[in-house]
């Protein structure tokens, strides 16, 4: 299998021609509406991007076609101990061989409930979901049920999952699935103040990310004073404080992703990471919220099975154990000076922001993205998958060699985005 | 292990104490909110209910004290084969061993797309998602952003999932998450025609149930006439005919539940039993929404995992082979019929109402389900795990023992609760 040699040069579409995902996505289009929906449609991206994948392992992934990727992409996040963790695979086959949704949760939702409460600062409790729209949707009915109020702070242009009441596009929504929303500005606690009086004493709760990572903009890293702010006019107000973590969660800090900074919400939604790639979601809360959280009835068929969970029990003790975080700074950090250093050589004025586990790559000047979708699809032609619009993930499976491989398609990517704007500045003279 | 031995005698709560489920139950308080939330929530069942599952094998699931039951909830809907179902396990172990959530979905996506298509007649297209509720929330997004009209009619009383605009529970939901429903009364063409009415030339979809089965009533078949009544009145008013077949899919037919009886929908939400208990829903439509479905943004970071699409596939490929829904008519009229004569033997009036394969059964004059839930402690002491107020499912995995056991059980349960009202009988004539 290509994925198990380590040493051969990656695949790239000049080698391998995409019969096998052309064929897949003329068929899809037949029994899929567009032939594929949500994130991981690749319409918008360039023509060499696979919509089809096969298969992964640790930091690789293979798609349909055979062609193998440095993968800096991780399912979107999901995957931070890299692609079929040994000890998560073993953890859940284990559970599968006695059953996964039975008559009721096993103990695996017990110990997956203390483990987080021990392991999260802010939380006194735990609730299991699917989804990370299911967790950021049930922290607000939580927030609601406890204050009696309608109204939720969101930051403008933040992503908090995809159902009608916070989905990006309007399409199929009405007017009231939105109307409980108040917009602040991310980062401007006036703009929080100002929301807060413009719907006095109707404020349940105010719904932050643990910093600015809305697609397509470079990242913005949480002010503290803005997070401190918010606790304090959260604690006026009687709204709770709601972190969304389900994008962070677990690859910025080894528990909730405000604990460096000291900042503690009431209420937090987790997701993506939490069983690295097993289907789960959680809310977290503190005992204030406890009465509320039991007082609403939100259930679904798959919420309490224990595979996922016993993935999720395996994945926080193996981020433990093998010190992901530290090694995912690392490997990011080198990352981000190699390509720094080889936008530098290459005369591209490009901008890293955000967390170096989580980076986003923009280029000066670039407008509708047209730079950073050719480095995309010329780093995907040397071998690694990354997004022109959407922040990267590393996991904690990236090896050295991965990350080498990565820096000599990032070279390569950058060279011919040098190359081709050279051809078109000439072409441009003539 | 206690699960293969087939012949021994079922545990019973005089025989095993619930030493470890209590222990489990206490630590759960301190970390759980209410120690439990939604439909496994065992709070309001007779007290030799566990609220903690071990392991499941066929049609048996034993608790976390080892007591072994044979099962009628099958996990309330998802477990349609069986527990552990070889060609299931198998196929999804075969998936995972290449990878289950990647950048973008398998081959198995497409293929299971296919299949749908095949198997459903109604369905020109397929999208998979992970909750019941995603896909009846999609399947209402998707006939607003086809007629761009806002009001979704369903029947009173009837469950669609745990949404804020559905949850039947409302602490912590606004007036606004339900603003756009508008309810109709089950197999009343009249209530239907008057609530169209009553938001005339606004109505997106009406969602409707295969049948009535609401939990704590006696379930009812749809009346024909109500049904295709209902297709002609969404046709002249331009509105989706939504069927919500997320708990019966595929129990009642190897297909569309309407299918026998020739009324297609426009859409129909699925999830339960399409992966014998893996993670996943499925929305279906016709051409005429397809355009509608594409133009949304909706999806969820485990939407596209392949390890359950995998499972669906092995699913829906098993229940054919095995002939499973035609297994489960059969051992569902042994069991309707032998409760009956039991039920008459022991003088005890009782209804069971809905199709063989999900059974209700109701106690004649039962104010607050007193007998049924007598019944139910009986039955579990006896060796089998039913419910007193939500209907039961039969697998396809139900053996001819299984069934004696099953029968065994209601029969003692019959008994004790007809020498427990005796005794209540004299003690008041004393």
């Amino acid at each position: 299998m290509a994925i198990e040699a380590k040493d051969q040069k990656l695949a790239t579409d000049e080698t391998v021609p995409m019969t096998k995902d052309r064929e897949l996505q003329a068929r899809a289009r037949v029994v899929i509406p567009g032939g594929m929906y949500g994130h991981m449609n690749t319409r918008t991206l360039p023509a060499n991007y696979p919509q089809f994948m096969r298969s992964g392992k640790g930091a690789r992934v293979v798609d349909v076609d055979g062609r193998e990727f440095v993968d800096l992409m991780c399912s979107w996040g999901p995957v931070i101990l890299g692609h079929r963790h040994q000890g998560v695979e073993q953890a859940a086959a284990q559970q599968a061989a006695l059953g996964d949704v039975l008559n009721g949760p096993s103990e695996r939702f017990v110990e997956l409930a203390e483990k987080f409460v021990s392991l999260v600062s802010h939380a006194d409790w735990a609730m299991f979901l699917k989804n990370g729209t299911d967790a950021t949707t049930l922290c607000c009915t939580i927030a609601r049920a406890h204050t009696g109020r309608r109204k939720i702070l969101v930051a403008k242009g933040a992503y908090h999952g995809a159902a009608p009441w916070c989905t990006p596009v309007e399409a199929g929504t009405t007017i009231e699935d939105r109307s409980n929303l108040v917009r602040y500005i991310y980062n401007d606690l006036a703009s929080v103040r100002e929301a807060l009086a413009s719907v006095e004493g109707d404020v349940a709760g105010v719904l932050v990310s643990p910093f600015r990572h809305d697609a397509g903009f470079d990242q913005e890293f949480v002010d503290v004073d803005f997070a401190r702010g918010l606790r304090a006019l959260c604690d006026q107000s009687g709204a709770a404080l709601i972190l969304d973590d389900v994008r962070c969660g677990l690859r910025l800090h080894h528990g909730g992703s405000w604990e460096p900074i000291g900042v503690e919400p009431d209420l937090s939604a987790w997701s993506k990471a939490i069983a690295n790639g097993y289907a789960l979601a959680a809310v977290l809360g503190n005992n204030q919220y406890r009465d509320a959280a039991s007082s609403l009835f939100t259930t679904g068929s798959f919420w309490y099975s224990s595979v996922a969970m016993a993935a999720s029990l395996a994945t926080l003790e193996a981020l433990e154990r093998e010190n992901s975080v530290a090694h995912m700074v690392s490997q990011g950090s080198t990352l981000r000076e190699g390509i720094d250093a080889q936008a530098q050589r290459w005369g591209l004025e490009v901008r890293q922001t955000g967390p170096v586990q989580m980076p986003y790559l923009s280029f000066e000047g670039d407008h509708e993205w047209r730079m950073a979708s050719r480095f995309s699809a010329g780093a995907l032609r040397h071998g690694l998958y990354l997004h022109p619009r959407h922040n990267w993930f590393v996991s904690g499976a990236m090896t050295d060699a991965d990350l080498d491989m990565a820096l000599a398609a990032t070279n390569l990517a950058f060279q011919e985005l040098r190359a081709s704007l050279n051809d078109e500045r000439e072409h441009q003279g003539q």
